[in-house]
C-alpha cells in the first residue's frame, strides 16, 4: 500500500500535469447537465468536447487522452453510440470514466451497461445505490438488485456500497468512486475516504455528473485510483470553500466553478483523506 | 370560494410538505431550459429526473409524486414519449404539469398537444398567446388559432386569455396558469392574481418552464390550484428579491436561484395575491 | 472602404435597432452551451428560439429576422434539419450565421458542412482552425485540411485564418468572423481586428457559440459585416469588463451575461478595433 504522502505526491502531480497539458476529454453525457461538466472540466484545466454519434463517439476516443460516458438522459442513438465508443476506448487503452446514472430506469439503461461490462471503464463513478446495483447488474459481489435506485439520488450510505465498489474496481481492474457525504474511493486494494463538500452539492444538479468529467480529466494523466480521488478532493475542497460564500444554490454553482479554478495543486492534495487497505 | 387565509394556510402547508418529503418530480423537457428546471425544483425542495425514452417516461410517471412535460424542443421520440408518459400519469391518476411551448410552431407540436387533450394535465402553464391557442387547439371557448403565438414570447395580456384558461381549467378539471406581468391563476371557478416578479424574468431563458417544473413539485403536495398559485408566489417572490440584487440578468439567474431556496413558506404565502369569482 | 466612423455610426445604430425592435432569432445549435446562446441573445436585446425538427428549423427561417446553425452536437435528425432551414434561409434572403464547429470530426460533420455551401451563410464564425478547415472543405483560397481542428480549440492563429477567411467571405458576399486573442471579422474588402476580452473566454464553455448567436440577432438589424463587428465588439467589451470583477469562470460567466446586457450602444463602438484593407 502507498503511503499518504506518496498518494498526495502522485493527486499534487496530476493536477500540475492537468493544468500544463490541457488534455482533451470526449464525452457523451446526459443533457441536463452537459454544460457544467463541460464547465468543470475547462475549471480544472481540462478540454471538453462532447458528442452523441457512433462514430463521433469514436473519433473522440481516439483523439481524446481519456473520456467519460454518462448514461443519465439517453436518446436512441444511444444504442450504438455508447458501446461503440466503449469498445473503441477499450482497443486503444484509452482510460474512460462510467458514470451508470439512475440504474434500473428502464431496459435499454440496464442492456447498455450489461454490453459495457466487457469495456472495463477504468473509473466507475456513482451514488451508494448506483454503485450496489451496477455490482448487481454484472453480477458481482456486493451487488443487489435496483430496489433502492431513486431517480438519481441514493439511499444507501456509502459504506454500504464498499463490498460492491471493491468487487467492481477488481472486476475492471480499475477505481470506483462513491459519491456521498463522504466520499469513497478504492481501486479494490486500499480505499480512500475523501472529506469536505456541501449540503449544497445535492441541491444543484449535476455535481456528481462533472466529478465524474473531472475525473476523466484526472485520468488523461494519472492512474484510475489517483484521478478519481484527486477529482473527489478538489469537489470536495471546493464544495467546502464555496459554501462558506454561498447564500443558496445559485450563489453556490457560481462559486464552486470559481474554486475549482483556484483551487492550488497543494491544497488539493492536503485536502483531508484517509487510506486504509480493502 | 375558499377565503384568502384558507388559501394561504394551504399554500404554507404546501412548501413545508415538499420541503419535508423531497417528492421526485419526472420531466420530459427542452434542452434549452433543462439544467434551469432541475436546479429550481431542486432549490424549492423537490427532487429532479429528466428522461426522453418513452419506457423512461413511463417509469417516471409511476415512480414519481408529480411529472412535467414541456414540448419547447420536440425530438423525433418524443411522438411516442410524450403519449405514453401521459398516458400512463392518467391512468394512475398522477398529478402533472404541461407546458404547451411555442404551440402553433411545427405540425408536430399540434398533433402532440391534440394527443395529450385526453390525458387531460393537471395544471397547464403557459404565457398568455399559448393559452389562447391550446383553448383553440382543443375546441374549447376563448380559444383562436395560433396566429398571435411568436416564438416563446407572448403578445396578449393575460387577462385576455382568462376566457381560455377558464375553459381550459373546466375541461381538465384542473389548474391554468397564465404567466405574464401578473400571473393569473384559475381552477375555472376562481380566479387569482398573484404579483411581483421581475422585468429580468423576460431576459433570462426558463423562466416560465422553471415555473412549470415547480409548479409539478408542488402538485406533488397540494391540488393543482395550489400547487399552480404556490409556484407562482414563489416565483413573483423571488422575482421581486432576486432583482433588487441583480446587475444584469446573469447575476439576477444566480441570486432568483438563492432566493427560491431561501424563502420560507410564510413569506411565499404572503406574497400579494387577490382572488376573485370567475 | 467605410472611415472608422461611419463604421461606428453603423454599430451604434445596429445596438439601438435590436433593443428597440427584439428581433426573433431561431437557432438549431449544440446543446452543451445552448442556454449560454438563448441568454446571451436575450441580454443584447433579442429574442430566441431554438429547435430540432427539419420542419420547426424552416418554421422559425420563414418567423424569424435571422437565424444561427452551430454544428455542436449532431443529432441523427439534423442531416434532414441543417439543410432544410438552410435552404428555407437562403431561399427568403434571410441573413444566418453559420458556426463550423469542430470540422472535421465525423464523416457526417464534413457532409453537412458541404451540404450548406450553397446556402450562402451570411455570417461564418469559428476559429482560426475551423475557418482554414472550413474554407478548406470548401475548396477555397487559404483553406486546408482539419489536421489541425483539435475539438473545440484552436492552434492556428487568427492571422494565419485570414486567406481563408477573406475567401469565405468573397464565397459567401457575407462576412466572416475568426475568434482568437485579437478577433478579425473580414467582408473580403475590408478587415477589423476587434481587442479586448478575457482569458476566462476559454475556461467557460459557449463563449464562441454565443457569440454566434448574438452575431445573428445583430444580422437581424446590420449588414453581416457589421452585424460580426457589433458582436465581436461587445463580446470583447463584456470579456475585459467581468474578467476584472470575476474570481474564476463561474463569477466570470455570471458578470458577463450582465456586462452584455449592461453595454450602451456607444460603449459597444467605442471598443477598440481597427480597420484595414484586405
Amino acid at each position: 500500500m502507498h503511503t499518504k504522502e506518496e498518494v498526495k505526491r502522485q493527486m499534487t502531480e496530476a493536477v500540475r500535469r492537468v493544468r500544463a497539458g490541457n488534455p482533451m476529454v470526449g464525452s457523451v453525457t446526459n443533457t441536463v447537465t452537459i454544460q457544467f461538466v463541460a464547465n468543470a472540466q475547462l475549471a480544472v484545466g481540462g478540454s471538453a468536447a462532447m458528442v452523441y454519434l457512433p462514430e463521433e463517439g469514436e473519433f473522440l476516443a481516439a483523439a481524446g487522452g481519456a473520456a467519460y460516458i454518462n448514461v443519465g438522459t439517453l436518446l436512441p442513438v444511444y444504442a450504438e453510440t455508447l458501446p461503440r465508443t466503449a469498445a473503441m476506448l477499450h482497443r486503444l487503452g484509452k482510460p474512460w470514466v462510467l458514470d451508470p446514472v439512475a440504474v434500473g430506469i428502464g431496459e435499454m439503461r440496464s442492456s447498455l451497461l450489461r454490453q459495457l461490462q466487457e469495456y472495463k471503464p477504468s473509473i466507475i463513478r456513482g451514488n451508494a445505490s448506483e454503485i450496489i446495483a451496477l455490482a448487481g447488474l454484472w453480477g458481482l459481489d456486493g451487488g443487489a438488485d435496483c430496489s433502492n435506485v431513486r431517480g438519481v439520488d441514493s439511499r444507501d450510505s456509502v459504506e454500504m456500497a464498499k463490498p460492491a465498489a471493491a468487487a467492481l474496481a477488481r472486476h475492471t481492474n480499475g477505481a470506483v468512486a462513491v459519491s456521498g457525504k463522504t466520499d469513497l474511493i478504492t481501486d479494490g486494494k486500499i480505499a480512500a475516504y475523501s472529506y469536505g463538500g456541501s449540503h449544497f452539492m445535492e441541491r444543484v444538479t449535476g455535481c456528481g455528473c462533472s466529478l465524474g468529467g473531472v475525473a476523466a480529466v484526472y485520468a488523461a494523466a494519472a492512474s484510475p485510483f489517483i484521478a478519481a480521488l484527486t477529482a473527489s478532493a478538489v469537489y470536495n475542497l471546493a464544495g467546502k470553500r464555496a459554501e462558506s460564500k454561498a447564500q443558496g444554490p445559485g450563489s453556490f454553482y457560481t462559486r464552486f466553478l470559481d474554486e475549482l479554478y483556484i483551487a492550488s495543486p497543494e491544497e488539493i492534495a492536503e485536502n483531508p483523506f484517509e487510506l486504509e487497505r480493502v
